[in-house]
């Protein structure tokens, strides 16, 4: 099974697909895309959404991960980074991937075991799983985690009519942090 | 030279099509997305995106004129905003349609004449503007108003290249208000 994981951000939205082969994780591809700040906002949430089509097209994955923010540091980055976020949702939506939703708290505690860690402790733990020995961007090794947090959250195999990590399903998060 | 104004929400994303023929302004048609709040958010967000392609096919217009947001109650409505806002501006980018943005405050100042003017008081003028007698509900009326402040804008031919009304060319600006 091919997962995408997905941090999305209005300046960089970075992006990771790994494979789940019989209880073997291991990395596919990685990277990040990155908008001009001198076009019109407008066209770089399009150019989010294109290039991730683009991505799914290339790796076809079955499932997307994606973080579930409830968080940003004002309205107006909050409102930037819904834009961007919509964008890979809807390029998701448009190539029939089931889409999966996890906080950054349940991310870092399927991750590093802390709910609170750094991007760095994220992207150490990210090397160590996927036995990597590249220096990753930052967004691009949230991506990864994200897509590490599902496979430990499907590993369970909860009922399959619940396609989500959502705050109704408490005992399935348990497992997932 | 049809246009199509909206007012994006996450829960009711308003829209309304207006013609310019010669000095005359008409109203051509208008509605709302509602999307139902026992689906996934994505869900609902991949709803607006579909659903504005449909009108835009249905209506053909040419251009889009969209309100440009700067604050929301809080960072969770402004995160959900953003997302039914992308939707739109994706939909319109992908059937190729040329996006205007204004501020909430240009679009009541250019119906009104008064830039804190009340949603019921944008709707009166709005009726007047294109001679309608129904009661519309108030995000469609916002729609169409975003929609005249665009036509009332472009009365004056600005240069082609400037295809936005931002805060740089403040000249312009003063003609929308």
């Amino acid at each position: 099974m091919l997962v995408l994981g997905v941090d999305p951000g209005s300046r960089v939205t970075g992006y990771g697909v790994i494979e789940k082969k019989n209880q073997y994780v291991s990395y596919i591809g990685s990277g990040y895309i990155r908008s001009s700040e001198r076009i019109p906002f407008y066209d770089r949430v399009y150019n989010i959404f294109k290039s991730m089509k683009k991505i799914m097209d290339e790796y076809g994955p079955h499932e997307m991960a994606i973080e579930d923010i409830f968080y940003a540091k004002n309205v107006q980055s909050s409102l930037k980074l819904g834009h961007a976020r919509a964008a890979v949702l809807i390029a998701a939506a448009e190539r029939g991937l089931k889409i999966f939703e996890y906080t950054p708290l349940e991310v870092k505690k399927s991750i590093v075991g802390y709910g609170r860690a750094g991007k760095e402790q994220v992207r150490s733990m990210v090397n160590v799983i996927l036995r990597l020995k590249q220096n990753l961007n930052l967004d691009t090794s949230d991506a990864l985690a994200v897509a590490i947090c599902h496979l430990n959250w499907t590993r369970y195999s909860p009922p399959a009519e619940i396609s989500r990590c959502s705050n109704k399903f408490s005992h399935y998060k348990k497992l997932c942090k």
